[in-house]
């Protein structure tokens, strides 16, 4: 007798992401129990051994494990899109809207919750989500049914600024205090819940931005619960001073003399790190996530994700922040990984399609710490699955022999609203494009509700700054 | 009494492209009668003057000029994806698949109507097509109901290759002659054609593929029709090869000397061109053509763009062909150039939105020829529009103030799937996201089987080619 599945897609383009490549099936098939992914093979020999209480006929369509956005800032979203396009995106554009949006949780949340939902939409389904009060925000991901991997972002920064700029930051240990409680509370209500579907990363912002002494806590309690510490690394000129100021030394040469390059960590950006200082992070065994969309624009850099890829596999790719992106789409940073790894070494041949797909799945589930759950698609491993319509005019048409072009259409011109269903623990949240968990509707409507509230507050935040670049622009009438 | 017009948008944000910004309407409103704009300005304002047959509510949505794209081979669509991630593109991988697709007309013609509906879902409604036969090609922007302004690609290459790498082409006057008689046809039967929606270019491959005699005759027939001629230039370090080792010199000194250097030139690419030569070409009047995303791919270059807007504001944008982008989507090219350029010039404040906004629009019309028909929404001008929904989660929320963000997300974040309407030559060919000229559905299924029949033929093409780096790719399972 036949064994009952929960779900079995059958006839789909499937890319399992095993292996060395991506791990084409023609006709393959998947089937799923519970949350787990239970068989993977050809269509035939899975119809041959199993029945299922729901069938799924994938022809025409691409069947692949969901995308992992391994950086994300889900509460900022609100503010998407105040600034770009100058210097100091932080402090004249930014820091206004911020001042305003932070201090309103049900706006910040309002927003984390859209930028979950485009999220989905675009085929990503595990979000590593570094904000705060993150015990709040991970509200959202349990909502809206996605995998998180969540770390409450913590620092030791005064909240009335008391240095003037180029000044040794001056700590302020309460700060760091309550943050931490902030992450021992996360961890002790959220790690592990949802059945496994959200798990705890620790979140130091910075090394520049924490004691010493702060950081050895993290280190503890990183190794107590044995898990990730997701940190930005050699993200700007002002933390690399900041180190120099106060050590004597550079960001990676300060993580690595206090025992932080092994594959606990998650350095994100690496955006002023030297390609031989990459290259010693890599061989440490620490992963790196590359943000290629919003380094970008914010910055005009291409990070040296080349040189870490000398040395290892271990990276993953982040979308960051809706301001200074300006979206949170996984295909938007294949591509832009693709083709601007392709200029910067002025060399077609680097950052091929099949690498950069591996980087938004099974490599950055090994950088992120989930290696062994998500990534691919295997027996055992939970089942986060993504279906793609190739019927879509451009990816159409498709091509299987001599040359298959499959996975460069997916990387080169799907643009993330092709992908038509998401399974994520086994769960459908999304169907027929649609979502099941949460409604879009009505999410949007609040988001804009929200952001149309502040816009009188954060008006008082800009006086004094009527002259900066971005209100320049609004006077030009280029905005 | 109010005066009747056929179509009035109201309550739109609306970007006029008029000025030297993005001419912005809060609440915007435009009036069309027959195929021309007549009335643009405040809600208010219209609503007081005119009636209309259709009166279209856009609260929530964005009204602004259609896109033009500048550089587009629609020809070669049936062939998306076959050929990236390599050097040597078009000979390793593009050669054998085009030797079937181009002896086929009808699958040529129908990627050619696929590449022209993907173009208008993404907001495309002026394509510049370059292909040939373009008096069948053109069929389908009739049909389609796109404005076109096209060029039979011309060169007097010898159909069987009579050259070893490296060496002079020698070239066919037989050849050159079949190809100028094509274009006489398609002038004599399509320029002005569909009350001026489609209009002709002159269109010599490239000044290596082509005797000067012939680009002589080129020449004279574009003053005869006063119109543009559409070129390849310095794409290729073939190319100035061959330029040097027939002329001694380089490209567009060539150009200069025999009188192509003023407004009737649209260069395509530059490549290979030098700053210097860029600025001096620029300084003449000829038109640039920007194709960030295919030249990314292919060569991981990005042209010299910055070096010609120093001198002119005539640059355009195009996408190129679908084999080597691989789509043909007018947001993805604005978002390329806006961040290639950025990471080019290391660089934020470079190619910012409203500026890549214009290349797409208002400046891309003044390049091609046409910037008294299109580009902008002013009276009198053809009522080539489009609507975008901003209430897509990637595109929420709308900040009108301090700092509006609508022009930023329209860069940085649409995919082009949020363009809900598109009208053209004062008719609506795309309404609530379905094409209302032609049947997407039907036309996907024909190209995909049109594709799907020439795969055994292509097999034959590639006897000797089994180890060459795609095929290679396909062996170790990456494709």
């Amino acid at each position: 007798m036949k064994q009952e599945l929960d779900l079995l897609f059958i006839h789909a383009w499937t890319l399992t992401m095993q292996g060395s490549g991506v791990g084409f099936v023609q006709d393959g098939a998947l089937g799923i129990t519970g949350n787990r992914i239970t068989a993977v093979g050809e269509s035939d020999e899975l119809l041959e051994k199993y029945t299922a209480k729901r069938v799924i006929d994938a022809s025409g369509k691409v069947l692949m494990p969901g995308l992992i956005d391994a950086h994300i800032h889900t509460g900022d979203t609100l503010i998407r899109g105040v600034s770009q396009d100058i210097h100091n995106w932080m402090q004249h554009g930014i820091w206004p809207y911020s001042q305003v949006l932070r201090s309103d949780l049900s706006a910040t949340l309002k927003g984390s919750m859209l930028n979950i939902i485009e999220g989905i939409k675009a085929g990503t389904t595990t979000f590593c989500d570094f904000d705060s009060p993150m015990t709040s925000i991970v509200q959202n991901h349990i909502k809206a049914g996605t995998r998180a991997r969540v770390a409450e972002m913590v620092n030791e920064m005064p909240k009335v600024k008391n240095t003037a700029v180029g000044e040794l930051y001056r700590f302020d240990p309460d700060e760091g205090r309550e943050k931490m409680r902030l992450t021992r509370e996360l961890f002790s209500k959220y790690n592990g819940a949802e059945n496994g579907r959200i798990t705890c990363m620790l979140g130091p912002q910075g090394a520049d931005m924490c004691s010493l002494d702060m950081l050895k806590d993290i280190q503890a309690m990183a190794e107590e619960y044995n898990t990730s510490i997701h940190m930005h690394v050699a993200q700007g000129d002002r933390e690399i001073g900041q180190m120099v100021q106060r050590y004597g030394k550079r960001t990676i040469p300060f993580l690595e003399e206090n025992g932080f390059l092994n594959e606990r960590l998650i350095a994100v950006h690496l955006t002023e790190a030297t390609d031989e200082e990459t290259r010693f992070l890599a061989r440490s065994g620490a992963g790196m996530v590359l943000c290629s969309g919003s380094i970008g624009i914010i910055d005009g850099i291409v990070p040296p994700a080349a040189a870490f890829l000398q040395e290892s596999s271990r990276l993953a790719l982040g979308s960051d922040q809706a301001p200074g992106n300006n979206c949170n789409n996984m295909f938007n940073e294949m591509k832009f990984t693709a083709i601007l790894n392709k200029c910067k070494a002025k060399d077609p041949t680097v950052f091929p399609a099949d690498k950069v797909l591996r980087m938004a799945t099974i490599e950055s589930a090994r950088a992120i710490g989930l290696g062994d759950e998500i990534g691919s698609l295997e027996p055992g491993k939970k089942a986060d699955v993504i279906l793609i319509d190739m019927s879509h005019p451009a990816l159409s048409p498709v091509i299987l022999s001599p040359i298959r072009n499959i996975v460069p259409n997916l990387v080169y011109s799907a643009k993330g609203s092709e992908v038509e269903m998401s399974v994520i623990d086994g769960k459908i949240i999304m169907e027929n494009y649609r979502l099941c968990t949460v409604d879009e509707k009505e999410a949007v409507r609040e988001a804009q509700a929200a952001a149309s509230a502040m816009e009188p507050l954060v008006k008082e935040h800009f006086k004094g700054m009527e002259d900066t670049p971005l209100m320049q622009k609004m006077k030009r009438g280029e905005l």
